[in-house]
């Protein structure tokens, strides 16, 4: 069976694996600990990071972005990308917002500091890292609210990989209980939407040892 | 006529510029001083970043993997991703190779450093961050040549946005005179291949202020 190299709670891989369930394609998780650099696992993306994805043929498809652009292109129905250049360049574009700006402004300071720091042997959460994740998360939220004050999703009237790379990020920082949700209603709403789909449902049943999610984590009325 | 609001120097957009170059698309380039904030360039890219690329009827398409995406799909002859969806997934991960991890690795430490650091009125470059650059970079350098051992370019046969990729970081160590091409024969063979493509002329013209480049920059024969 197709197989999936992943890390529970990581975003990249949690978007993968919602993009996979949106396309009825059947996947075997693997969890694989990336700091222990395994010969064979570098042999199959010499990044060393994960998703990697491995096609029932052995082919193995490396890297988030990498698979998820691959998986539209073999399995092309349905779409989660739109169906013309500009409706995809949109959600392309909200899509690496939250791959690369949410994550890179939030999601480094929250899930990095407060859970993968620890896998690495890399010492106690920077404090004042933390601090600035919990900042600057109400703006985007904000830009959520804002986006779904316009249309019906986050890049359009349907839903996209905009969509997904966002509930990823989102639903890792509310593993920690970090999401300000009593302040960000159009979030709020957004995320009880995209909670409910099928897709979302193996991601809310992750853990990891050492760390419980919040009672309101995989409530679907939270 | 087309424009691609820009940066000099910066990775992203010499991707794409190089790109444009490579399809035989025509485009006026508009430097953007992406840390004054303008009104009306956050509207054409709220998150604030080069390159964003404005077609001749005002459809604005941001961020440079969403550009090179829409680009292929648009004007899909020549490719620069490949013929088949393997072919460009391997494509696509060489490229994210050097936009995410060499950027991450080498060039914000670098070019960061020592340029835009300046023009964001961040304060003196970080003498630790640049020692890490320093370090860093001859492992890349080692992958090209060790790819180019395997393959006639780095993502396959035939020329591809890998290769775009990889030129436009390394060109813009190399405007910093920080690439230490007397130890990576390997790398230095395919660069000097890169840099006689016409795509490259116009990126080595480019020039910042305050910041003369080496003598060998635009030299064909470094």
């Amino acid at each position: 069976m197709r197989q999936l190299f992943h890390l529970p709670i990581d975003p990249a891989c949690r978007k993968v694996r919602m993009l996979l369930s949106e396309k009825g394609l059947k996947c075997e998780l693997r969890a694989e600990k990336i700091w222990e650099r395994r010969d064979a696992f570098l042999r199959l993306n010499p990044a060393g990071e994960v998703p990697v994805l491995i096609e029932e043929d052995g082919t193995s498809i490396p890297g988030g972005q990498v698979i998820t652009e691959y998986l539209e292109e073999v399995y092309p129905e349905p779409t989660l990308l739109g169906k013309n250049p500009i409706d995809r360049a949109e959600v392309r574009r909200v899509a690496t917002w939250f791959d690369v700006k949410f994550q890179g402004e939030v999601t480094s300071n929250l899930v990095d500091e407060k859970i993968f720091k620890g896998f690495l042997g890399l010492g106690a959460p920077n404090a004042s890292a933390i601090r600035a994740g919990h900042a600057n998360i109400h703006y985007h939220l904000e830009y959520i609210g804002w986006l779904c004050d316009r249309r019906r999703w986050l890049a359009g009237d349907d839903v996209s990989l905009g969509d997904l790379a966002a509930a990823a990020q989102i639903s890792a920082i509310d593993y920690l209980g970090d999401v300000p949700w009593s302040e960000h209603q159009g979030a709020k709403d957004w995320y009880a939407r995209i909670k409910s789909r099928p897709s979302m449902r193996p991601i809310l049943a992750d853990f990891v040892s050492g760390k419980k999610p919040p009672p309101h984590y995989a409530d679907l009325d939270f």
